[in-house]
């Protein structure tokens, strides 16, 4: 275990912090809220991107890039987006330094004012709506699928690596359809694959749901999301992926001639996953010894230490492991073969371990003679012995024992922490426990119940799931009738 | 043939800005100097940036991820980075906007401005090193071989699609070595890596050399870089990579305990290919007709097109056309069968020409009964008629042909078009035709000579060759002697 590293148990958010950072995932900038993303942590973020831009090109989507500057003037165009964010965002006003007056120092050349601000992209649907308006004209250009990976930065006042940083990597998917059906379908199915991808890559269970209305992303119809439970009992918005009616086709006057009939405008769908997934993945499997990564999205797979007194030693062994990398490999898995000598393998067993790889092999002279190599899981922190000749099978197939058993650890942990209330005494006690969890309650529908209890609690609707069940019920603030349960936790 | 398109010989600048949009690669945006990199562009730069991602990788890099603001003083810490790069930036003053008095518009609230400004990245290598100063202690830290993937923001006055504009796409590696000639060895391995991708997967011919003083990079002790010859016999700067010496490191004072001895200063590399890329692709091989793509940069490697009169025809087609694209696909290529019945087989032979898809192939009625297909090559513009049985091995054997035919014809326009000159008036001769072109002339190897070649005839050093010949010989201008030839040319 690393040295003064916090335990879960004593400070969940101190040891969130200094795992980052520990495991070489991520650090603070000197630039406020920026954070800079490490060999290691991006290699993580890499094979999400991969997987993800997979599964998006799967379902008919292309990339594209639109810039980063987005004039002042667009953000006002549509009411209810420029209210979400036009708040806290990085203002360009300048385009020009000059040497200053003691000939060293730069500043600001004030002759090199814009005539209008440019705002760095807090999300892109201003300036891609701008260009749809001259990519649309007839039904035969649409659907248009885009997505695109890119940098936004949102002025965050307090801000944690990767859970919330003033600039941020994500995607943004931004679609353009003939039909209120047809979005609708786009927006729930990206839903649908950021829960598959949740699910079958990070391990990470998930419930889907929509967001209440004072949830919604600033400009939507509809917000449907993923919501996921970390280890503190606190909820974490995964993805979102929204329906944005004809908000955007109104503000950037986007019409289009269908078949027959007259000009109608555009409907469109917005949706998008950040590195606060990287946040997600280290919150939900991760233990006291470090990192705990899912064999789906781990850099490497299998770490082979070494155990030897000399060279001889070392050469001997170098030849079972350098074969079983090669055959490892092949296999599809990413093998490190750790054979310095300027660290003990006591130090690199801690180092693995901390760093979440998988599996981790260690042979030793008595292993050469016996045919034999140590097997250790990371997630159960379980040691074996196994023969030399079925270690390559083994290894593979615990890849697909840990994907699961990570998934199942945090399906149980999820479950059971998740309550139902019924009473406003039991929602309070369970929502202000220390060990926290979701609370599927009943809510009267109306904003000011929902404000009063966030208030009260500082638990919010998390989402209505999309599979809740029709129930007669009575809102456990007001008494007043609902229908079916919401969910409800404190949250990121 | 696209209608309304520029034939190269009327006006090679036209034709081109004509051809990045009407390809669909790229467009204008409203945002002064930034682009819109289309789906179909960025389909071809994804296939470029795999490629050298992997070949970096190879190399022993990793991708990281470093803040997109760098603090106004940072730039000032390495005096000729700050005279190069500090004067055409954008800056972010401001953290926040607010409604204007009329209760609609947005303005930027005074209240919100920053201590001290940031600067959008024009290049990291001062945020980077920033970084490198906590990551540094020991030799054991070395070399650190980083690489991002990153927009970077440079406020050109003039612009063009992909050649220049005020934000691009582009890698930046970063590495720090603890011995000169490590570093040394880094920064010639990387131009030889551009070189390498450039010659083999752009199929575009390049001349590897170094830069004179006045070429540099702001900040580098020497500039190493890639010169190719467009079309219109301009030259054109496609990716250069720097040896920094210590100046990075004595401007942020990062020094290293080296395994005896007392501590040193860190030697310093940095390399970047950007979207420029693109531009010389499109003005490399395209021609009257549209794009030409490498078969290895192509998005779409055969279409199939169907020349059907009713359904029943399209039917039986299909049934050929579908297997055919499973076969090919099972060689790796991307293959679009275009069934649509909205558009004729011209128009759409006419669409893939101008896209600049390797190969067409046609089905008629009258090839069914005969068991044959018309292969067109886009490169050639020759069309075959081939037997069904042999078109899979035939068109796939064709790949590797087209992409040698098109670099083969890259290398002959720039052999041709590449002069020795050895007095002034032969040298003006040249520069100033029609068709342009390389001039190989002796340099007396100061600035005041460059300079003043330059202001007569506009013409710069591309670059001193890395393989240029030891010979005696006078200077061009001056007369003054000289012990090489450099390479001259007008430049994009």
């Amino acid at each position: 275990m690393a040295k003064n590293f916090t335990k879960r148990s004593e400070d969940y958010s101190k040891w969130y912090n200094e795992l980052v950072v520990k495991a070489d995932l991520a650090e603070n900038s000197d630039v406020r809220g920026c954070m800079v993303i490490k060999p290691y942590g991006y290699a993580i973020w890499e094979k999400m991107q991969a997987e993800l831009d997979k599964m998006f090109k799967q379902t008919g989507h292309e990339n594209a890039y639109f810039p980063l500057f987005i004039p002042k003037s667009y953000l006002s165009k549509e009411a209810a987006h420029v209210e979400g964010f036009a708040k806290e965002c990085a203002v360009v006003t300048h385009y020009r330094l000059k040497v200053g007056e003691d000939g060293k120092s730069v500043v600001v050349d004030p002759d090199a004012k814009l005539e209008e601000e440019l705002i760095v992209r807090p999300t892109s649907e201003t300036i891609i709506w701008n260009s749809y308006k001259k990519w649309i004209q007839s039904y035969r250009d649409l659907p248009i699928l885009i997505n695109q990976w890119a940098n936004v930065v949102r002025w965050e006042m307090r801000t944690r690596l990767f859970l919330r940083t003033a600039e941020f990597l994500w995607q943004e998917g931004h679609t353009a359809h003939a039909t209120k059906k047809e979005a609708i379908a786009e927006a729930e199915q990206m839903l649908h694959v950021y829960g598959d991808f949740a699910e079958n890559y990070m391990a990470m269970p998930v419930i889907k749901g929509v967001k209440s209305e004072s949830e919604r992303f600033a400009g939507a119809l509809e917000t449907y999301c993923i919501e996921a439970m970390m280890q503190d009992g606190k909820a974490l918005q995964a993805g979102t992926s929204h329906f944005l009616g004809q908000n955007f086709a109104k503000a950037f006057d986007v019409k289009f001639t269908p078949k027959q009939g007259p000009q109608e405008y555009v409907w469109a769908t917005s949706w998008g996953v950040s590195t606060r997934l990287m946040g997600a993945l280290v919150m939900t499997h991760s233990d006291d010894h470090g990192l705990v990564l899912p064999p789906k999205l781990a850099p490497i797979h299998v770490a082979i230490v070494p155990i030897f007194r000399n060279e001889e030693q070392l050469d001997a062994i170098s030849v079972v492991a350098n074969q079983l990398k090669k055959e490892l490999e092949a296999k599809g898995l990413s093998v490190k073969f750790d054979n310095r000598d300027t660290q003990k393998p006591g130090w690199k067993f801690a180092e693995y371990e901390f760093k979440g790889v998988p599996v981790r092999l260690a042979i030793g002279a008595r292993d050469l003679e016996n045919g034999t190599l140590e097997v250790a899981r990371r997630d159960t922190l379980t040691k074996e012995v196994v023969e030399q000749d079925a270690v390559v099978d083994y290894v593979a197939g615990l890849m697909d024992k840990i994907q699961e058993n990570l998934f199942l650890r945090a399906d149980k942990l999820r479950t059971e922490n998740t309550y139902k209330a019924d009473t406003w005494e039991e929602f309070e006690r369970i929502i202000n426990s220390e060990a926290g969890g979701f609370v599927e309650a009943h809510w009267d529908g109306t904003i000011e119940t929902e404000d009063k209890i966030k208030e009260l609690t500082k638990a919010t609707i998390r989402c209505i799931p999309l599979d809740a069940v029709e129930e007669e019920g009575k809102c456990i603030l007001t008494g007043k009738p609902s229908n079916k349960r919401v969910l409800f936790a404190k949250a990121y």
